[in-house]
């Protein structure tokens, strides 16, 4: 019979959602602590996000023309220190290695933080002519950063991610590829994670170190705090010079390259559980859930049992041939409520129940998990039941998006008075998103972080709204920007 | 025009087998030599062999019930040293991280060489009964082993590489476990890569640090030396006792699991070159080649030009809505001839010329880069070029995998005199695979090593030939074994 611990609900997220957050990725079986300080396990449930994630921008990466490669992952230290601002930023939260083989090495190594270093010292040996432009590599794989604190997926001392490195001929080309990779992103995260955004370019403060330009993909946590989903950088000439990458142009001119780097990392796991989880647990688009649907025999006597479990079996068969990622719950000595909650907590978005009136009617009842409670069931003849499936699939899809797109919007508030601003803030529910005028000076900015705790998080792009008044100063703005606490 | 360097022919093998396969790297750009000692850069076209053969791995493993999840890559150095033969394996070659952050580190970390005591170490914390067994995990992942002499791909400090770990409730379990690796990684290995192989147990001397047995498949290389391609081990309950993993059984009693780990690597890509290679440069199977088809359009006139290259791209579009991998080399300023000897350095199984006449008679030349030369060469209508070409890849695939299979089947002998051995070894052509009864005793295992270089590779399993005589002592011996010099 099931664990009484088991049964027992998370932490509803309105009392602690710090605690609910780190309750289901425990219950959900998504990651485990590590022995290494600020390092976790991705355990297979978890892993599986990542890897239908990975695999979907992947496609998408690989369509704009970039292809993957790796580079080591160790960096000499004295690479770090060649772009002034880069090593600044990194420096301070690096893994050192210094020794090897048992011996102490020569030169320490860093455990790369991210690859500009490296990767550009290789491109100045590749780019000679412009006929090996544009280069475009993206690369697959883990990186450290010493962090002090740290949750599981939003930040920790190790993470997976993409980082795509490319250099170009011209300024222009490499602007556009640092906004062609935003919006991949945007489609991708929207689309495939069911997350909504808001992007834009990051202020100055907030850029990444060693880049001209910084675009970012934001999205705002059912806390109502913001995330940082991806970021895509114009590094104009910066390393190009500091790594001596010179190219021929058309005119047999020496010319340095002008570059972006851009990426995303299993920080999107923590998006997805933070968007679309509820006090049931988890809620998984069914785009990245590694269950679709899980099947749920039920029977009381043993005469019943081997017709429920060859209906169950005939189910998962059928669709598992449709490509649904299927699993059928045959565990013995549960109880079907506790399975029902267990396949809640794991965000399964389709759970169909089978028992004997079912199989005696040819039928099964599908249970959404966007929609719990009655009106979220409907029997499903089993000589159809793939076609239901997938297309319930789809509508789950799209629903979780509405959901959290609403959600959005409702805590995103146009705010004209800084009292106001400062308010929305300080009380419950975390601050929400605010669309404000900013008049883009550092002073602003510093003053609304140190009283509210709430950070640029973009500019939009291509505003042609009439100018207004900076929320902070009053002086005359040109730009609204969205402002929030942050993880 | 062409650049001269370009055009010269890589060093022939029979001349300087290890320069040929530098060169060959170099200049079908699969790899690049980095900055950081022992550490290669996996340039597009190398790794994208990786990422074909990494899938389809990865599909074959996941059909075995194993599922993918991720683990540290620090390791605590306190956790190597649980297990004797372990640490001893693996201390003198590991990376070691002492500072982080900016300070010092209380325990210093490892950077993992294999995973087994991290992973173990997790095992403990998530298997209490026998229903969570058997749990079957696989990762992708970097691993550092700070080698002395290292190559591309056959010996790099950091390399990749998956590694799957199990724990089964009975030795039988396990056993079984580690001998289906073993039969997953020789037919992913002979269908996929196209590498003929021999299989069997290692020797005692040849065993994984902490293992009971271990099983492998070996090829043998172009020039007469084998090359480990995989291991498969049993690890018996030695990693479940050193990390206190325990569960209950179905008679309630406390039971170590009994365990496997087994893997490849980036090695792989060392076999592909070194098994298919020619003086030419690289043959790739088509099925993990990153172009299987290049498509070479010819003209001498402007006026040819349009008809030639609109043809060359309907062929492009054709050939990718079937799923072929087809590169259009339209590059200018490049003669044909160079660029038939540029795609038969990167080893594309197919070339695809086309010029006027071509064009003019409807058809398309096509020419197998495992066939050189007038007799590789056919016409083919451009109607069905998909068809043809498909049904050509299916072909260069298997004479691929036969010309290899010939070849080794060639440079393997059996022999019952030891002086006869030791000859061959001796000689040139790297002494290639000997088939010898062998006592088992590490002392004649040690006399072949120390005077022959020869190590045992692999000893068949499932032997019931005749006994017959050791080849070095003379004594009674129950077994045929593998014997060759090794990568």
């Amino acid at each position: 019979m099931a664990d009484k611990q088991d049964e027992k609900k998370v932490t509803p997220r309105s009392q602690d959602f710090a605690a609910w957050y780190n309750e289901v990725i425990a219950r959900a079986e998504l990651a485990d602590y590590s022995p290494v300080r600020g390092c976790i396990v991705f355990r297979p449930d978890g892993f599986a996000i990542w890897e239908a994630l990975r695999d979907e921008l992947d496609r998408r990466i690989k369509r704009t023309g970039a292809r993957n490669a790796y580079f080591p992952l160790f960096i000499p230290q004295s690479f770090l220190q060649k772009e002034a601002q880069h090593v600044e930023g990194f420096a301070p939260e690096v893994a050192v290695v210094t020794h090897g083989g048992g011996k102490e090495l020569e030169e320490p190594l860093i455990v790369r933080p991210t690859s500009e270093t490296i990767i550009n010292h290789m491109f100045a040996q590749w780019i000679h002519s412009h006929r090996d432009l544009p280069l475009m590599i993206n690369q697959w794989c883990n990186v450290v950063r010493w962090e002090m604190r740290t949750r599981p997926f939003l930040r920790t001392a190790e993470f997976l991610w993409q980082e795509g490195h490319t250099a170009h001929a011209t300024r222009t080309e490499a602007e556009e590829e640092a906004l062609t990779m935003l919006e991949v992103y945007r489609g991708f995260v929207e689309d495939y994670l069911a997350v909504p955004l808001v992007s834009g370019r990051k202020s100055a403060a907030e850029r990444f170190p060693g880049a001209e330009e910084t675009y970012a993909i934001e999205s705002l946590m059912a806390d109502g705090r913001a995330l940082q989903c991806g970021t895509s950088h114009y590094l104009g000439q910066n390393f190009a010079r500091a790594f001596e990458i010179r190219f021929l142009d058309e005119h047999n001119q020496l010319q340095h390259p002008h570059q972006t780097s851009w990426g995303v990392s299993t920080r999107l796991l923590g998006a997805i559980i933070m968007t679309h989880g509820d006090d049931q647990g988890l809620r998984l688009p069914p785009a990245v859930a590694p269950w679709q649907a899980a099947v749920v025999p039920i029977w009381r006597k043993d005469e019943e049992r081997q017709a429920v479990l060859g209906a169950a079996r005939a189910v998962r068969e059928v669709l598992e041939r449709a490509a649904v990622r299927v699993k059928l719950d045959d565990r013995e000595g549960l109880t079907p409520g506790f399975k029902f909650n267990d396949w809640e907590m794991r965000g399964v978005p389709v759970r169909i129940e089978i028992g004997p009136r079912d199989v005696a009617a040819g039928s099964a009842m599908l249970a959404r998990r966007d929609q719990l409670g009655k009106q979220g069931k409907a029997p499903a003849s089993l000589d159809a039941i793939a076609t239901h499936v997938s297309k319930l699939l789809d509508e789950i899809q799209k629903s979780l998006y509405a959901q959290a797109r609403d959600a959005m919007r409702a805590n995103t508030r146009q705010f004209d008075d800084y009292a106001r601003l400062r308010a929305q803030m300080e009380g419950e529910g975390g601050g929400g998103m605010a669309d404000v005028y900013w008049c883009g000076s550092a002073a602003c900015e510093i003053r609304v972080r140190e009283e509210t705790r709430a950070t640029c998080r973009a500019i939009p792009l291509g505003q042609n709204g009439a100018p207004g008044r900076c929320i902070v100063c009053g002086q005359a703005a040109k730009e609204r920007a969205f402002f929030a606490k942050a993880y």
